[in-house]
């Protein structure tokens, strides 16, 4: 766009700068060039003259229409379209040499600039591909897309209601709904916030001043050592809390699967021994490798019988809740004290879309973070400062990601929400079906939800013994046909070791853009790219 | 868009499901409504049916452009235009009724939901109208606007090379351009991240890992109290900081404004009298109510003696840096350790952009962050693993917001940011001015920054004596003229207390939208509004 910086900056023509009526009826500037009419005699403050705005928001507005143009063609149209690859790669080294990525004094004409947002989209990973299987996120929803791109346009921040009237409704909105699917039907409390680590952090922060509001003033140097129990398929972030927030990972307890049991052992004889003082337990509702969900409602009495704070970690399996059929895999879940629940994820809403919820009523999620900052929580407001959600959070600006959430619920309907878990449920026991059938192919476990963890044996292993030998082979596999899949673009899917297991595929099944003959593709080109190995 | 569900779900017609060759050269689905050349007999898994995808694709790209309309015409081209009204007042209960909020079992239609984005809209302030004056952001800038479009078309995660190889590489090329203005020439790390309080929050942790890296495994419980400095002025989340890391508010020690050297005194008398330790001072540059500079020199001295990790909370003023006349503002800020720096305020990249850059190149950031998740981070990967940045953040998923930067500094240039920072100085300047000049207005201070405070006392109360009793007057006055400005919809300006300063006006001038007209108009709008009082 052209931009009119130059003319006020080097000369004294303030013809430019016109009359026009804005909403109060004041004359400012406007279309008419009639410098009689403007009554602004140039000001020049610093060398710098300051009549009339120096952006052109009407040459803008082209920019802005080409550009939507570009990526709805690019970034939408193409990147969904099975067709094309999920990737265009390349190294790191060619990529920058691709990119131009060096920042100059100069700047650069708008067609370059839509040649380098054409570029940015051709080589980025196209997560909304019907090939994408890489993360627990992935596919295209269109609803929630154009929430997100409303968002970006009106740059709004949840600090207040003055500032955010309609997303701070709407957060309120979508809180309360997701709390009556956990089953906690009169009020709560809870808040967005930019990703499932931090609500696992705002869980133990909060768990830890419930149980000791000291520790907001006085630090953890002042009470005994706090520990907290997880078991051993929690997400890292559970770790990257206790360290963030001073607990020290040493005092996160980690309860080995499949022994739960262990808790109340622990609890009773190795804890008080050592003079630890538990506050939490956190259960998984859906791991990030195996898809597997603890079993809450033991837990919670554990929790309750030893008072403990319970946080259900279900940033991955809480979508199942959505599912008449398969809600039980949490079942208890109404227990728990608090629970982290990503809509980014199975539910597809734009990244990133986290909610952190909260069983108290009290308010105690506000008496836990507030800072009362006098700038922003003014008390002599002329409307409810109660809407002003702003200090329950730890971040200052925070962006209305439940608004992404909001409108495609509200334009499928709580239903196809229902349809679309229940029908990766199905595509993803389709898919542990297609393994077990296959040769060269093992199933790791049977799916409890929509991981699906396999191996790969290329024909050249298939007749090995059973060895640790074997397994070490086994292990090289993963990464090289990865590397492959990568560089032809066809489609990504991750692998890792996990515990003793030798490198496996993971897929994750999550976009209603994918069927049965996506499945089969996948087994069928991981068999094309590694049979040789 | 039509949803093609029903037809799968309830009946066997796989007519729909077709033929077309993807990347592989393997044929899948396509266009050619032919049953034969499907050969995908029906597969029903759980009373699913999983042939073919269930959303189409196409349709939604119909939506999306319709949306792309309305959102360039509500939300960019009327939001921006100064004859509209910067928002349309509701209170919280009207709003409700208005916007109709409840989620249910059934979706709505496509008309419905474009509806519902032209409400959004609507009763959404407008933060990039050139009369929003109301935070430390405001305005509109198209092409950091189109970077964030692009971003939320892909939907990338900055965990991995892999998975974002454009966003990597234009995060670490932001970076280092930063890094070079700091003054920090050769090397250095740091990371984007969600906002200015967690860039702070993330110093906090950093200063105290290199402190005593025992803390992150050990806790807090292990080592002796740890105390951190700041100034008065800082901001609230230095506080949140201390209550989230677990450090306690209590051990932020607030060093007066203008009583530097305080910091001495208490270092060597006070605190180590009492076996605090103290790890971190944080100085601020560009204060949040008054846009002051603490001396980041005479500071960076006393921490050097005293050995303390020094940080710079430039959210605000880092934009100074990019001006040759006003960076002297900063003098000093390349002998601190960290600095938090967002360019979405005065450097308009959209909400959120905010870079937390670290002096350190010996990997401590990596260190002292790192979690390893191996579903992630593995090494056997077939490229150069240090790509893989996502193991510095304390999120998961996490959005490259660098690249809404990026990109408006390679279409503006250096020069051009220079510029709009010069503008906005002078801007202040000017208003200051006029301030001075008029009945009835006062300046709290000369405007270090771009910050311009001042009371507006009414007719009534201009005659009265100085005294606590007018003070109480005056502190009344500005809640009203705010009341009256929403209402109308006019402009956003924002008012507080500060200290033992009754309520005043706080003018935030940012974007090259606004020029001494709209000074000009904010003070005859707000003696309009309050004359009466």
């Amino acid at each position: 766009m052209k931009n009119i910086w130059t003319l006020p900056l080097y000369c004294a023509d303030y013809t430019l700068f016109v009359v026009r009526k804005d909403v109060s009826g004041w004359d400012t500037r406007g279309e008419n060039p009639d410098p009689v009419k403007a009554k602004c005699p140039p000001v020049l403050v610093d060398d710098v003259y300051l009549n009339g705005p120096t952006l052109d928001v009407n040459g803008a507005e082209d920019f802005i229409r080409e550009s939507m143009r570009i990526i709805t063609e690019d970034a939408v149209k193409k990147a969904t379209d099975v067709r094309e690859k999920v990737c265009e790669w390349h190294s790191p080294e060619d990529l920058k040499e691709l990119l131009d990525l060096q920042l100059t004094d100069e700047g650069e004409s708008d067609t370059r600039i839509l040649e380098r947002c054409r570029d940015a989209i051709r080589y980025s990973v196209k997560t909304t591909h019907p090939r994408f299987f890489n993360q627990l996120y992935a596919g295209m929803e269109p609803y929630s897309m154009v929430a997100s791109f409303i968002i970006e346009a009106l740059k709004p921040s949840l600090y207040t209601y003055e500032v955010s009237p309609v997303f701070t409704l709407v957060e309120d909105a979508v809180l309360r709904k997701m709390r009556e699917v956990i089953g906690w039907k009169e009020g709560g409390d809870g808040i967005f916030n930019a990703g499932g680590s931090l609500s696992n952090m705002y869980a133990v922060n909060l768990a830890r001043y419930h149980h000791c509001p000291d520790v907001k003033e006085l630090g953890l140097s002042a009470v005994p050592r706090l520990v907290l129990f997880t078991s051993q398929e929690c997400h890292y972030s559970i770790s990257k809390a206790a360290a963030f927030l001073g607990i020290g990972t040493k005092n996160v307890y980690v309860v080995p699967s499949d022994n739960r049991y262990i808790f109340t052992e622990w609890l009773n004889v190795r804890v008080c021994d050592q003079g630890a003082v538990p506050f939490m337990v956190n259960a998984t509702a859906g791991t990030t490798v195996l898809g597997a969900f603890d079993p809450i409602e033991e837990i919670a009495d554990i929790c309750e019988k030893h008072n403990l704070w319970l946080h259900v970690d279900a940033c991955w399996g809480g979508a199942a809740l959505m599912s008449a059929k398969h809600k039980h895999l949490l079942k208890g879940v109404h227990r728990a004290n608090s629970v982290a629940w990503n809509p980014h994820k199975m539910l597809m809403a734009c990244l990133q879309c986290c909610a952190f919820l909260v069983r108290d009523k009290t308010g105690l999620l506000q008496r836990c973070y507030s800072a009362r900052a006098s700038y922003l929580f003014q008390q002599d407001k002329f409307y409810d400062v109660s809407y002003d959600t702003g200090d329950k959070s730890v971040q200052c600006s925070r962006k209305p990601d439940a608004f992404k959430f909001w409108l495609m619920w509200k334009a499928l309907g709580s239903k196809e929400l229902e349809q679309r878990v229940d029908r990766a449920f199905a595509m993803a026991k389709y898919l542990a079906q297609e393994v077990k059938k296959r040769e060269g192919f093992r199933l790791l476990m049977e799916p409890e939800y929509a991981n699906v963890c396999f191996w790969y044996i290329p024909p050249s292993l298939r007749d090995l013994p059973d060895s640790t030998e074997l397994w070490e082979k086994i292990h090289k596999v993963a990464p090289v046909v990865k590397e492959r899949m990568m560089k032809k673009g066809s489609m990504m899917v991750g692998y890792q070791p996990h515990g003793d297991k030798a490198n496996f595929f993971r897929m994750i099944i999550i976009s209603p853009q994918v069927s049965r003959q996506d499945m089969d593709f996948v087994l069928d080109e991981i068999d094309r790219l590694g049979r040789d190995l």
